[in-house]
């Protein structure tokens, strides 16, 4: 949401340091009951030494979740969490799991972070933002000396980018088979996970039950362009979308495209075009957050002389709502008999297994993320990730949130992904009074 | 055209054997002024004993140029035509003509023919039904003891169905670089001209000049469902369409499909699909039996959930006028910048070297052509060839003209490829009988 339009982006400045000095609006602030703020030269300054770690001789990251680079950054890490005072260590799946004590011991901690591995290629922000941000807020709890309620947890979870083995085991979501798959590093899940001082043998020991965790929070970049389109500094989702796919098959007939006259044509890719117009009138024609994409065809047999006979699609839908995915295919389905009638073809649709589902974040956290952006004056937006993260993992077994900042251009997975300093300050000030605030509860 | 509507596809019986006396409409016809026709036993056996060379294990036809079926099928069809007594040679380019005396042999002759050469896995009856019946036509002229006013040639032409190295080296159309290019025998052509008996070095010596050749006609499967469609037995050709293409690029922004809302793409396949669908409604849109196709697709990088990027798609478009094509070309190109415009896509089209140019038959001999149809009680339809043929290299020195006769669903280039014998003896009869008119004009 909106908070006001007199409100423009606050700077490193105005949010980083003396805080209280210098925002006009700070006598306004709803929730304002602290004046310092995480250090943003210093989070900036750890999440680009961590881009140091794995780049190729292009200068390219290629930090893939078991490398040498994922190896040697997490190491790094693991240091400057245990030169924070947490009490650090490597769980079976190979998290990094750094403690810290509250005043009540026996309450189940606060947990937040995010994890340090990337694509292939891929850029300095994701995930890494969140790791290093959830560090940042223990240093400044040390600074201020600051003990909290409950004990604490920073995660730095294990292979988001391709099995999410670390958060998958936490939440006692792994399957059988999953750790003999390969990894982008080019290991097995089994021996990637050994390879950052897990023990695969032993991975069910690190499940947490159902109120073993009294909350998790996680900091991201958005990784599209939502918040920058809408000049917006804070996003709090809502819940990490479900995902379906169909692999889609247009028949028609192949034939000779110099003698076949039109009007008795069976054209499979004529036939395919309209089915994606159509995909896209569902989408857009129905309110929502929801989105579909067909992002590849072949049309067969492929020649300029030749009428396609057979055209193969991909289709993706993402929503929160499991309903609402069934409800967009089902129209999505009636719009393609009607193109079946109309051009003598047969459309079939093959929904494929590796589906995920939606993950809803807790409510009650989503208003304390809120109430802490508005008072740091930031403005925010209540919104969904389209994309996938550990969170959705962890919500099996407790309340979760995440915190979005704005991603330049909406680019992510690519090394031109950019999050100006500004605002991942701005996020980490809001994990830190977030976690404040979910211990004040 | 239709001729009259009560007018029944004739069969073999009526057609092939005792017109005269079968035909209830024989006294009406009205260019009626002989009661001899071919031999349609004689001319389907003939294709049925071509078809057995070049037969692989399977049983199909890979009768392709320069292969060894090829090369004994024109062998065997060699000697059928010296049997035949016609003064039979191979020019430098491969082609066998064979010559047949007439009463003026300073007249330029009439020449007839096709090719025996097919596509690869393709069908029986694609050229070699125009060369039997090349043959069928002097079989019955010397049955009957006939000496036309010209001289006769019978002309197979090489390699139609890739370089169409026979009717171009005789119309003079031989590219330098032509001869070093790899035919479907995986010889060069030249040296595929070598093992059909011509002599590349000397391929410029079998050029005729325009004046050389009488005129020529061509007998031809329809290789299109139009004849069939319309329940009709004869077309007449009134030219072989010109061919252009182009790649047709279209550009948007590659994105995340899971973080991308919908009103801030740029997908270059839903801008691709709405010019699939502006091309075929240009198409339609204008009158006549000009063709435009979409033939082949493909999205870049291509994955469930990644919005497309990149497309590439090619465009084909044929018409005997050249000035149509360039007409529909401008509408379309009209169409993609509205697209553009509304989808900030950019799209770009990149005319391709491979363009064949429309050839127009000559009006006088369609009108005998269709003369001789209607004489045999036949119906007919004047239309074009959306095919490429011998005939569009020979119309640049010499008056040209084709027959078609209906190909069965329309399918050609493939073993299903089929022509009713009573259909194969109607074009051979108008053959002979065009020939005929032709020598008397």
């Amino acid at each position: 949401m909106k908070r006001r339009s007199f409100i423009k982006k606050t700077t490193l400045a105005s949010v980083g340091f003396g805080l209280v000095d210098l925002n006009p609006l700070v006598g306004n602030r709803p929730s304002a009951r602290n004046n310092f703020s995480v250090n943003g030269s210093r989070l900036e300054n750890r999440i680009l030494e961590l881009a140091k770690f794995g780049r190729n001789v292009n200068g390219q990251g290629y930090r893939v979740a078991f490398s040498s680079g994922d190896i040697e950054g997490r190491a790094w890490l693991f240091e400057l969490m245990k030169n924070a005072g947490l009490e650090t260590r490597r769980d079976e799946a190979g998290n990094i799991i750094g403690r810290r004590k509250g005043k009540n011991n026996s309450f189940k901690p606060i947990a937040f972070g995010s994890h340090i591995d990337m694509v292939p290629d891929g850029g300095n922000y994701d995930g890494t933002l969140g790791s290093l941000s959830a560090l940042e807020a223990i240093e400044v709890l040390n600074e201020q000396k600051i003990i909290t309620n409950h004990p604490l947890e920073v995660i730095v979870f294990a292979d988001e980018e391709g099995s999410m083995v670390g958060s998958k085991a936490i939440a006692g979501l792994i399957d059988p088979g999953m750790l003999t798959q390969i990894s982008h590093a080019g290991l097995t899940i089994s021996e990637g996970v050994r390879s950052i001082g897990g023990n695969p043998d032993l991975i069910a020991n690190c499940k947490r039950n159902k109120g073993d965790i009294h909350a998790f929070l996680e900091l991201h970049i958005e990784q599209g362009g939502i918040l920058e389109f809408e000049n917006l500094q804070v996003g709090v989702v809502e819940g990490i979308v479900g995902i379906d796919h169909w692999e889609v098959t247009v028949e028609g007939f192949a034939n000779h495209a110099g003698t076949t006259p039109m009007n008795i044509r069976q054209d499979a890719l004529l036939a395919a075009s309209k089915l994606v117009i159509a995909v896209n009138e569902v989408i857009t024609g129905v309110k929502g957050s929801h989105v579909g994409t067909i992002g590849k065809i072949e049309a067969f047999p492929g020649a300029y002389n030749v009428i396609p006979g057979k055209v193969m699609m991909g289709l993706e839908l993402r929503d929160l709502s499991t309903e609402k995915i069934e409800l967009l295919f089902r129209n999505i389905e009636k719009r393609a008999e009607t193109i079946e009638h109309n051009s003598k073809t047969k459309i079939t649709f093959v929904r494929q297994p590796s589906v995920s589902k939606p993950a809803l974040t807790e409510k009650s956290l989503q208003q304390l993320i809120n109430k802490s952006a508005l008072g740091l004056s930031l403005t925010t937006k209540f919104m969904q990730s389209g994309a996938g993260h550990d969170s959705q993992n962890i919500a099996q077994i407790a309340p979760v949130a995440m915190i979005f900042v704005p991603s330049v251009g909406g680019i992510s997975h690519s090394p031109k992904e950019f999050t100006n300093t500004a605002d991942m300050t701005n996020g980490a000030n809001v994990l830190l009074q977030t976690i404040l605030a979910v211990d004040r509860t």
